[in-house]
């Protein structure tokens, strides 16, 4: 249990805090002060690395209003996702912002060197998937992952991914993004030895429908090792491939 | 137009048929009398293959019937597909049957003599798609084609389906079956430059949906010359496959 | 095995080149250098046929760049499908291109002479189903087939169908077009002696659910001989219905 | 309004019924006094036509009573659907039953002398729907209406349908009956002009989940005068002909 | 068999038309000349009945070729359904057409003197249907109908209809139109004694899913005697209502 | 039974009212003069309470007419639910409308003073999730309830919703909001001990399909006192919040 | 804030408790100390009402082994749901059980005398509806309510709903319970001014789906005021109507 | 490149191996001689990790022929899933077998010492969820890994889930296991700082559809950090699970 508890404790003993103070104190704000929840509030985040604003539904005035907060706040890195183009042109004239139109992501405070276990290898089976490659690989880089990026190699022409084998045996983890058929996860899963996080894709037409052709493709993989996010979700695949990238090993 | 018609009409003319006897025979039978649909009724048929009989709700009894039918009818090969132990019991005592239990398909007369533009390669992603598989399989070669199986080759091992790239490159039409993600139809599709007959299978658990899952990425399949039949449905794709493999090709 | 690969062995041994460099050549391009992936990357294509570019998701400047890189590279004759009226135009200004606009397909340096087996029908539903139609025709023309159009012969009217009998009786291969019910693959199918492709097309409204009701008809279809593409891919058939056409008879 | 009200009314005139009895009387059995609701109770039933029970999910104690109040009520002709062989046997040794099984149909009383408009002509696909077929055509005749039945007449063989062209053309309301593609219901309504009822049916396996692709199909029919009822649904599709086929003209 | 066929034999016979004529003549136009498809092509149209053109997918020019062909051809009523204003505007400017926006249903030469049976009652649950139900009211109206019109009485209000409990009994078909829950064709069905046509409409949000809740609903129905058509259906339901109150009673 | 039906009855008996009459006054508006359906027409309304016009598919004329409608009965207030921006520019131009357009809600007479049990507390998952929110507020507060709003507490962060435990155990009724995984309905019923509304919200991208995953796991709540009205019904959840919320206890 | 937590911070004021003790208390059981969780492991009872067990998936011993923990804590009343004839037989042996097959639900200690503000209805559209209306009944009657039962009043024949109208407008809750199309939920829900509860279930075949169709239907229903729980979840729908049945007003 | 192709290739050089056969023994094993491919035959094994074997569709001998085969080539640990009761009696017949019925898991060889970077925890909704936690329990135990189990912590009734957080907070991975509603992965992935797998369960009735309720819930999960694999899939789970705690710091 955390200081924050026990200096409480300690003043309710000294009588500095009345009980009936200690009591509101809990009440108002519960978490924070019996401690374990602490890490909701203030999730532990590298040094350097980015905090991350989901601009969908959010207006221009509030996006900036909440980087301004985070930059008082000393947090000088922020990834923005779903951004418009309207949002960026708002945000970006009062202050400095690296906006990538085709994943929809914008940035404050720019990548931060990388760190990490070892590389996120980000592959698609084609070139419609790339919005969605591009939101997972700047929000791994920008919460400090190097990534590799492997565009392209879908499995209707299989040679085009084994050519890279030497990038899929040297992952750290590995995001395989695709829509249509999404057999690119299970061919990648076979191949590799590390965890492969798969992102169906909503490209495609007819029985593509928006994406669920390849998310139950994904989610039957015969391949070990893959688990699956929501269709189109590069930024969560981005980030859960950040948090493996920084398992942090005992030595 | 064919020379039963012309017959009936030249008898016409001639006034050995009255012209209500002619309209009679033709309300009664149009098309075998008109003749462009005689091979609705007969259809054509290579020299030796089998006819087939679908024993998905027929009784022994039935299914016994209608072979000796067409024995007597000089019909000496009859494949029959969704056959049961006890239907193949029934039959087997009474004339000589060639019963494949996991394929559920009986064979009256054997396999004849391949004939054909080549091979016909069925490849499957598991072991457990093997009996579609074996439909598929003894249909093509009980109508006439050589079959070669190369099973287990799904694509999260891909390095099994590479190794056999010769079987691959060198088939006529390829037959690709598999269950839970079905990227097998993709690979294949990607690889080969014939015609892949792609066919879903309900093998799997959970998000397969009974193999749902495998025809939605198949018919989602961006290799080109991949078309695909109903789920589980073997014989379809055999019989495709060895129509394909038939095309009178003109010297 | 083919003759680059032979070159390079015969080389190492003969010293001309390295083991290294023999290695290296091999690791940087697998496929090309071992042979048996060459055909990945260079499909075995018939004297004077259309190569394929899929335009959807590709500028005009990316399609037309495509298109110039594969003249220079003596592909005289391409194929531009779901390509827009906007890149068509932006093309068109550059070179000499035939945009049909129904079926959004470019072509460029014209049809080739057909060749293969013998014809390819086209037979679809209704009118709405056409655009789908000549995608599949002038696929199928642009890679050296002969193709018939045979458009609405819906079923709901059967007697459209069967007074072209002599055509469906003629053809090597046909393609069956609807949206709505989808019938009309069974009933091609069960008329017909050759392969029929089926394609549902997102034709309709209400229960047909964006082509979805024709799809579950086609793939049910009692008919043998009849295999499914995606829905509304026009293309995918007749592609396959091309390959089928050409069909060779191995020395 | 009917004679039950006014006499009630003119009971209350005249001082026989108090106002409270009155009242009391409408509102114990609201609609039977009344009068517009009889028809609930007592729905109009042509002169000796069957009175039916829904037997699924009831006792083989309950049939029995049930049908042993209709025969103390003057209810000579009784139909039972979705009766179990159990339930038949039950019913059956205490008085004369004729039990289709396969239909699951029992009748008690026999079938009625045939009345109305003309003939009611009902259709399958398949072997494998007869089942549903023989509800719907029990039902039919047990109403009243003469049956021609028609079966095994799918459209992958649409020349067995034309080869009765004479039975289409001379009906009064044709009930259409089909698994898989469930196509029977659009080439019928094409070539007839008369009602089409369609039923599809649970028949079939993989895509046809269960009836829903037929359903679909039915419900997407481009021919006119075709309506759809419930999966398997012999009775409604029977109880609807007959009801067509008894439309009287008002004098 | 009708009088073409046996004038054509019967010159056959005097030798009037030659055998090789004679078969041409049937290739050429097997159904017209052999008679049982004439129907098919010429359908039964009552004296004065308007013809029916889907307007859907088709251009302005296009749909006023035709009106203009049917009417040199002596057919003065049109029907035109699923008209954009768009196209009734051009139409209109050429010949006089009454157009219902709501309806998207255009007609030309006005909605004939009604005939048939009896009344059809068209009922809807709530305001939003009406578009749907005008389409079926003016398709049968133009076909020669009396109409009856009772809109917004749905279940959730179950009063609104039974206080017109009187045109409920006195219909000769009923067209049940309903979104959202489509419970209205089960409540008519149990208080008709006569047809019901249920028409599932699009109206809604949500889990109305675009018509399908409504749409199983109705499929669903417990009543007797409903049967059901595509989702917004108007026309076919019109169509049928009209078909079945024609029904031709012998006297 | 309510005394117009006895006035009736009596005026029969002494011969004011002929039978006749009667039967006519019942038949033309059974349900007013039975009485039992009165309540059908005039809805028992809490006094100052508001009337409710759903806009959705109304014309701004419509809603005007219907709003001056019920003034001109003495209604005060009016609660239009699904009002486009349109509308309430052309209604607030003519008398005083209180416009809410995020909720869509468009307000006259003001927000009556709030009655009832106790508090109506209205909980989301998100801020994409308040418009739906906001209709359910200002729907119970209109017909008299106290509502108070705890915004943007989803399960994600299970703190935000812990700290506010005090109004969630404070609560008459919840109405728990929320789009994606919809799982708040599940922890606000496990920490309540009161009725729990579920509304599934249209928020959210790919598997989320337009709120069908809310739906569900808010059907499949394992937490007692929770149902589920339809997605982005926030009508009917202040509705139904508002009617728990005045429940009358009897003295 | 509950005085078990102002014991605590006392006794460490106090100097009986040290700092890390009560650190230790908090931390192993946080919600028991803390208060405001205590709700959620004890929830508040009605005097006299009975705890459930939900059977499903608990062997007869666990279940036995529940009720005599409950019973050692004076807990006399028990309900045992989805419990087994087998799990009944087991613990019927041990200690007085009253179970209800049909329902699958066990009592233990009876039902106490009924509570509450006025009468839970529970409707039921066919009969075979009633298993799941008894789980309600019994769960609600269990809990301290006075349940009506008004069972086979189906919308199909809505006359046997009307003439119970004094039921539906007296009651306080009323639970509608229905498989097929589940139209009773709007119908009863037009009629009412109280809560409506409504229960789809999985009676039913074809397009019922299991009970999606009766549930879809339920949650599109145009009446104000109901709200849906699970398919066939009887007792969530007791639960709750119980639970608005004790409504407690604050005095 | 590994040093089989270098001998290889230095052997052609040296002429110990001509170029014919040098071409053969790539065509007939091109990966085991390439080198890349390797990884794909012989997966990297920790030192005493268990081998695994899909038992599902295998027979008891085939079972027992596999696992002799591993214990000849020295791998002395074997995990089976899928197992039944059967398979496990006749395999424990022959050899040591630890049969976890529940799970359906056999292991020979017992599990080895946990390694890795911490603790799997494994968090289940429901007591009926186990079996499949269970089976990613002993997955990642015989794999290597530490497992901490936390069953029943479902979150309608969020206190039993976080009396535990310091077990949520301390965890390496969590695999979180839930049907129905499949909210547990949402709130645990909102409490946790690592990575979460979620399992969905085809646990439940109704509306759960076999799991697809829980599976869309994980999807749509806000949390960041959850990926979900297929429903019941916990070997999956326990695999990708132990993975990420093996993660290594490459040298």
């Amino acid at each position: 249990m955390n200081s924050d508890m026990r200096i409480l404790l300690e003043r309710v003993r000294s009588g500095d805090v009345s009980v009936d103070d200690a009591m509101m104190q809990m009440k108002t704000a519960p978490f924070e002060d019996i401690g374990y929840a602490k890490v909701d509030l203030h999730r532990r985040v590298r040094q350097g690395a980015a905090e991350v604003i989901y601009g969908a539904g959010k207006t221009p005035e509030q996006i900036l209003g909440i980087v301004k907060t985070m930059q008082k706040n000393g947090q000088g890195r922020v990834l923005i996702t779903r951004m418009s183009r309207e949002a960026a042109d708002y945000v970006g004239a009062q202050l400095e912002l690296d906006y990538h139109e085709d994943a929809r992501v914008g940035l404050v405070g720019g990548i931060p060197q990388a760190t990490g276990i070892g590389k996120v290898v980000i592959a698609t089976g084609g070139t419609s998937d790339i919005p969605v490659a591009e939101e997972a690989a700047l929000t791994a880089e920008s919460l400090g992952s190097e990534v590799v990026r492997l565009y392209d190699v879908g499995v209707s022409g299989v040679h085009r991914l084994l050519s890279h084998m030497d990038l899929i045996m040297g992952a750290t983890v590995i995001i395989a993004i695709a829509g249509m058929e999404g057999a690119l996860a299970s061919v990648v899963g076979g191949l590799a030895d590390c965890p492969v996080i798969a992102v169906p894709t909503s490209v495609g037409y007819g029985a593509s429908f928006g994406g669920v052709s390849a998310l139950l493709s994904m989610l039957n993989s015969c391949a070990s090792g893959v688990s699956v996010v929501n269709i189109d979700n590069g930024f969560g695949a981005g980030y859960l491939a950040n948090m493996i990238n920084h398992m942090e090993v005992p030595k």
